[in-house]
């Protein structure tokens, strides 16, 4: 493999600007001003025709006049001159840059012509470039800060790339807030040239980064994104917001960088397939991110929650139950040890709920400390710590003097040090809910010491039901990739000569030959053209049997006569053959076929989208399918391991398992099929769609019934 | 209509407490003290047994000696001494309390007893009372605040009522940073005598108040609450928040307030027949219910973005285009006058997107004014008016003598007033999306203005799609609510009968007999003890029949032996009849039932739950019923409209439309079908569960194929 593009481009001993003059008012000089005073250590080159210095620096006129190559340039000129200016760039031997400029493929053909232009020119110089359209990078660790704003308050551990610029400028005063501190932020742009899987990698490769956070409007290199995904993931947690799959979205990420989406049951799929944490809104996937950052991992589902108030526990019981997290009942043991710190009429159980009460040592340390030790939870939510008198009842103070207030206050200012040690200590996640902000010292504090805080009781229960997820990624098993089978000859012959005939696609008796051929358990089957055949192989194969029409020209056969079931006898089989023949108003081919006898229907199908490759879907079939859209989405080629994943990511999931007196469907064998779909496809690139539907349980073992294969154009 | 006990408990010309004193470390005393801070306008006397005075009031020793009594008791006595206080309010004439102090139910058998002693001597002075168990209410309008803090930035004209008392003390601070202001706030405790209802009751009918938020842990009266809702909701939106639904919720509920709750899929199905819009999170519940508080209604589904930056746009676009909303492109002309002001790459479709631009009033106002007047939307969402220089980079300050910074002041700061205005004069809603807080001028001025503010993208479209969820609910066909009907005599004398011999349940063809008697579509069928019998009804009713065991005993007859089905000549049901008299071991009755052919099968159930009385079920039924869980739920009785609604309700409601060759399911006589089961609840209380499963679509109509009803123990 070789190095990743980014690993210069984020740690440049040297930045040459290109359009950054000492106009504010424009973009490229508030971004270079920024870098600046964001205190980048390396040597800056400003480029201007006509300034002698800008921002205080010795200005060059060209890049040819620099006294060396920079590592990385800088461009933010008009969109018409970022290709020559990249051109006098590569002369000198620059290798990274970072293209600022907007106006290309976002904007229409003449965009997209200048873009490929600049693409063209950074391939002859071996430039690997970010952008265009509006980027820009923040690296925490040697300040390095090309955005509009401070990158915030000082080095973290979450790594962001993002296809919107906004997401590494614009929050960067909200980061601060909420005391998310990032190692590494890129904002991609167009990716005319590194796009989100080289930042992906990068960030996965980068040892400050702890965490990773996508924002994604489409990814180009689906294959690859999930491949790279999926190295990762085991190690180190991706989580990723996708807004490309609703109409809506799509048009908007188009406009916005040309973005190319694809529809969210897709991303959904892919995201599972890689181990991939989706969230469905920014502060999501900033908040959970920073979970993940800083908190040791969960290694099980249950949570224990310790409050002073009644209604935000019974709110993060409530969340953290319905994402699937456990509240176990603290043992006897445990409650005891609580109960010497809580008033009697308190709750020792789980959660603990100390009701109103000021001591905060007891809430933030002892009663956390007491649960964490016991091993009787996974992870611990805190809500309740508040610098009362000075965020809730500031007008308190006035009655220092007629009142025990001092205790009071002893009582509610202490020392959050040791608290902010347990999860290390104890190797589990802790969080914290609170309604206050940084403005509360108690905030500030845990934010400032790597504990996140969520402003609203379900949300920290939210992220912790993300780092269970988490944890059920991490055990998955990771099941070799085997290699592809040997392609057959036989449904390379007959694909070639449908293609050559003009067929659009294969009949149902060819379409299950391919599958045969690659071990896929079909019906059984004879295709005769006369009265007398059918009845000869409905004897060979079996009463009952199934009529159908079979050509590659009837897609659908259901509600046209062109389908006979369950026939039970002679007469049966050629009345059928005669009425076949009439529906279909010619001499049509007739499929005498074994009748496949079970109550589970399912779906599978394989479809190609663009930058992914073949795409395999499994499904509940039967005349429900359509009403109930129950669905599972996988890239292709899959190991066993994913197949498998795949069948189970269904709603109707319990209909896999021993089900009305219907033994369990053996998943081991419908793992083995969607895999095979999934080698057809990469072995036979004429095939555009297959279509197994449906495919019947019977007994346990799936049989496919009809089969429906469609070829590229 | 008695009038509600709220109106003069949360308007006092006067006020007593009992229990506070001086010491503020109580939390009665800092209850006091900040009613007093509050600026309560009515007079204020403290009951002390020793002190003289009470935070600076004249202290009495007890309510006997006060001058007048009081129009409210605030009690904050140890809990035994509470009744007794209550009585010597009482015999003054005092007729309202609120009752703070806990250890009541929520601790136990001897709490329980206490409760119900002081609901004794309440009932004998008719008190109402509020509590007991940590309660507080704010009136903003006239400076009530018996809460913990101060009720923050004046009045408003959300109202709540909440079953816990944190979010209406500890949240103030959060409501005052998110610019978010009550009419009336009351947090209801125990609930030992005025209720959530009667607090629902008083919002309802409260001038002040535009839109009632709901925090719910468990519904007492459950029936009264939906009735109540049913009024409010076609004229203001009530937005629920309930947490009682899982194991940990219901059980975090029981210890902190004692509630009792209910299964999550009743509340949701009680939610939607009342009208009530539920969220998932307290920042929804208080976010969404600004929104509904301060902006006009939403009369369609169409919303129009405007933005400064993509990504946020692409957030937006696609959050609101997956709940529900739709993003219409705008049309040419207003696109051309959208065009006049941003620059030319920039989308002018919608999203608008004006890309990095610094002119605040072309985004906060032009624009917008353009879309609003152009009819071309129902409501307006706007992200990024930000105050550039004070929040995102205030290091460019620096350079203002180097650069035309002035120019880009002038452009950054604009007033917002106008931009205020949008929302009352086209009458439609506008949302703001921002990552900054308060301290951006910008959010200041639009939160001070009665527009809300969104801290995230997806909110300000998750807020958009609940306004437009009411305007549906709005559009709602009221239908009356119909009479009973005449109670059955033969149905009645059958369950008599029934449970006179000592059965927990009807056979099917009694439970059959019952429906029937009501005109519910049920099977043809005759109950025979021969086998003879069984060949002569099979004749009577035609072929093909099914022959089932029939007795209260067996409940469920699949998969023993005790039905077979589609059976067409005389044989096969002889030979049926002695199969199952086998299976069944003994002279069983058995039933020869009509076959009814239909692919499409549902379920209809009854059950009760306390509080609620009867709560009906409708579902998809057939063997996968259970695999898929596709239900919803209904409290009885109910008008055909709502029965409906119900029926629409599940996942799968596209099998009730034409499909796949089959009509459209006569919805009208399943909406009957539903309304009848509900009478029949009421009209037989013995009644305990009824199940009606199958419910076959035979062409378009429905027909019970098999029903259970069991009676009450």
């Amino acid at each position: 493999m070789s190095e990743n593009p980014l690993h210069l481009l984020m740690n440049p001993k040297s930045i040459a600007t290109a359009g950054a003059g000492n106009n504010l008012m424009k973009m490229g000089a508030i971004q270079a001003m920024n870098l600046l005073t964001s205190g980048y250590p390396g040597t800056y080159y400003p480029i201007h025709p006509k300034e002698k210095t800008v921002l205080g620096h010795r200005a060059y006129s060209s890049p040819a006049e620099l006294p060396e190559a920079p590592d990385l340039a800088f461009i933010i000129v008009p969109t018409e001159q970022v290709a020559p200016v990249l051109d006098e760039f590569g002369k000198i031997g620059t290798r990274r840059a970072v293209i600022v400029t907007a106006g290309f493929r976002e904007t229409g053909e003449t965009g997209k012509a200048l873009e490929e232009e600049m693409s063209a020119v950074a391939g002859r110089h071996g430039i690997r470039f970010l952008g265009p359209n509006r980027v820009g990078i923040i690296n925490t660790q040697v300040s390095v800060n090309t955005t509009v704003g401070p990158h915030g308050s000082g080095p973290g551990s979450l790594g962001l790339a993002s296809q919107s610029g906004t997401y590494v400028t614009q929050t960067l005063p909200y980061l601060v807030r909420k005391g998310i501190r990032f190692s590494k932020a890129i904002s991609l742009g167009n990716e005319a040239n590194i796009n989100i899987v080289d930042a992906l990698e990068y960030l996965g490769e980068d040892e400050d980064t702890k965490a990773i956070i996508l924002y994604i409007e489409g990814i180009r290199e689906g294959r690859r994104f999930i491949e790279t995904a999926r190295r990762i993931t085991p190690r180190k947690a991706v989580l990723a917001l996708y807004v490309g799959g609703s109409e809506a979205g799509a048009r908007s990420g188009m406009s916005h960088t040309g973005a190319m989406a694809g529809p969210d049951y897709l991303y959904d799929g892919i995201f599972k397939q890689a181990g991939i944490i989706r969230v469905q809104t920014i502060e999501e996937l900033y908040a959970h991110g920073w979970a993940f950052a800083t908190q040791p991992p969960m290694k099980g589902n249950r949570v224990g929650i310790v409050t002073n108030s009644g209604g935000p526990g019974t709110s993060m019981s409530h969340a953290a139950n319905t994402a699937g997290l456990d509240l176990p009942r603290f043992s006897d043991t445990l409650q005891r040890e609580i109960k010497k710190m809580i008033p009697g009429h308190a709750s020792s159980s789980n959660p603990v709920d100390l009701t109103f009460h000021l001591n905060m040592k007891t809430l933030s340390t002892d009663i956390p400390e007491m649960i964490m030790k016991s091993g009787e939870v996974d992870g611990l939510i805190i809500h309740g710590v508040i610098d009362f008198l000075e965020e809730v009842n500031p007008g308190l103070k006035k009655y220092l003097e007629v009142s025990p207030i001092k205790d009071m206050a002893k009582q509610l200012l202490v020392d959050l040090s040791e608290a902010a040690t347990l999860p290390g200590t104890h190797g589990k996640p802790m969080l914290i809910s609170s309604f206050f902000d940084r403005r509360d010292s108690y905030v500030a504090f845990y934010q400032d010491h790597d504990i996140p805080v969520f402003d609203g009781p379900e949300k920290a229960a939210m992220a912790m039901a993300d780092l269970y997820q988490y944890h059920k990624i991490r055990q998955r098993k990771t099941s070799a990739m085997p290699g592809l089978p040997v392609l057959s000859k036989e449904a390379a012959d007959l694909i070639a000569s449908a293609m050559k005939k003009g067929q659009k696609g294969l009949d149902e008796h060819e379409g299950k030959k391919i599958l045969s051929a690659y071990g896929i358990p079909v019906t059984r089957e004879r295709l005769t053209a006369t009265e007398a055949g059918a009845v000869s192989a409905a004897h060979e194969i079996g009463f009952p049997v199934a009529l159908k029409a079979c050509s590659w020209e009837i897609m659908h056969k259901t509600g046209k006569g062109l389908i006979r079931l369950g026939l039970k006898e002679e007469e049966e089989v050629s009345g059928a053959f005669r009425s076949i023949r009439q529906a279909a108003g010619g001499d049509i081919p007739v499929l005498v076929q074994e009748m496949v006898s079970g109550s589970r229907e399912f779906v599978m199908g394989m479809t190609r989208f663009p930058g992914f490759g073949p795409v395999l879907l499994f499904g509940l079939g039967g005349i429900f399918a359509e009403a109930l859209k129950d669905t599972a989405f996988c890239s292709a080629p899959l190991s066993l391991g994913e197949a498998e994943e795949m069948i189970r990511d269904i709603r109707a999931d319990k209909m896999l398992e021993e089900f009305r007196g219907m033994p369990a469907v053996d998943t081991p064998a419908m793992a083995d099929i969607m895999q095979t779909l999934g080698f057809i496809a990469v072995l036979h690139p004429e095939i555009a769609e297959m279509d197994l539907n449906p495919l019947i349980i019977s007994g346990s073992r799936p049989v496919v019934a009809d089969a429906l294969i469609i070829v590229k154009d």
